[in-house]
């Protein structure tokens, strides 16, 4: 049996575990969701899965949740990242919301040539990440990273990580792998509305751990094209087979 | 050369055709996007391909387009429809924009059991499929039907119409067709965020042309889901490959 409210909490969780909630905590159980003395929660903090939680104090300041029973284990995604180009604001925090709903291990905007955003707020994002979790009933939350120049990223790419590619000027290429590209990590690049320069277009082709695919003859929005790619890679490669 | 701005307009187009503008196009046109007379549009009607136009008259109230030549024949998409439980006002219009932007043929709001709109604004969805086919290049415009309930919609399915039913109940399968259900008409239907009721299920999987698939092991928002669903089909049976 599982609570239908799920929180996440930086605290760690195990048997006989008492949880000390922070102010905004305890207004949302307490004040938002009515939950009183006796009252279940459950409760993932991203490392020690998923908890049963009973409210054994509650205040309007605080509270005190004590650790019943773990309902399920800690379930990792994939080691799969997804980079973006920063859009506007709420089809950013859309595509934060959808690669945490469809398991990417870490969300990475960065900045290409024709990206307009200059800047993110990360902690807004990091929050969409954790209630995206909270909401599909991960154990996991994806760490969101600072804006970063695409062209660092790729500068000190990490050994024996495959890349997906998805640029809307190319035509027709499903995702074609060989066998011992399959139990590789790997990251999606999703590129910037305005599409990427020649400069990066030659670049990204030219990497030895690129595959360049296609997402349709439609041209996509960011976020759609950001779930269109997730769907395509956790289907052929990820947790969905 | 197609045009940057693209335009759905309700009149034919063809070779030496002069489109007449409404007051909402030509303040969009003259006043929001700044063209003036000699300046270029890409037309679509959703019948006669997309055309590049030319401004022949602007005026505060009205203008004139004349047509230069077609750019793209009409591009059908593949007979596929969405079938979706409208949720919050927000995620109703993306599930509309993104299957426009994806390419299904028809978007059909359907009333569950656990649905809780009652009603829709299905000329307000109308004019989303509308922006998102301007968007995304698109010669198509998807049809929104008005709100029905999904018991009267499988009372009356078409002969021959398959329906790959996504529920996040079902653990594991993934597609998988005979050959002879690859050229026939489709339908994919969204549950709302409440899921199906027991006997809603029970009728879906007993559909002799029902296909239950899964979409991967965390729940989904009915966005995403949808999104998600259109990508598997059209990666399998569609315009993707």
């Amino acid at each position: 049996m599982s609570a239908k409210i799920r929180l996440y909490v930086e605290h760690p969780l195990g048997q006989g575990q008492s949880v000390d909630l922070t102010r905004e905590q305890a207004h949302y159980l307490f004040g938002v969701m009515r939950l009183s003395v006796g009252g279940q929660v459950a409760l993932f903090n991203g490392q020690d899965g998923e908890w049963l939680a009973e409210v054994a104090e509650a205040g309007k300041r605080g509270g005190v949740l004590a650790c019943l029973k773990q309902t399920k284990p800690l379930q990792m995604p994939p080691d799969l990242w997804l980079l973006f180009a920063p859009i506007k604001k709420a089809r950013t925090d859309f595509i934060v919301e959808k690669a945490a709903e469809m398991g990417a291990a870490r969300i990475m905007p960065v900045k290409t040539e024709f990206t307009n955003s200059e800047r993110i707020r990360q902690d807004r994002l990091q929050a969409h990440a954790v209630e995206a979790a909270e909401q599909c009933g991960g154990t996991f939350v994806p760490e969101v990273t600072d804006l970063q120049r695409l062209s660092h990223v790729l500068d000190t790419w990490p050994d024996g990580r495959q890349l997906m590619f998805c640029d809307e000027a190319e035509v027709g290429s499903a995702l074609r792998l060989a066998a011992s590209e399959k139990n590789q990590p790997w990251a999606i690049l999703i590129g910037p509305e305005g599409g990427f320069s020649d400069v990066e277009r030659a670049r990204l082709t030219g990497l030895p751990f690129a595959h360049v695919v296609s997402l349709g003859p439609r041209i996509l929005r960011a976020d759609t094209a950001a779930v269109a790619a997730l769907t395509l890679w956790q289907q052929a490669l990820g947790d969905w087979s």
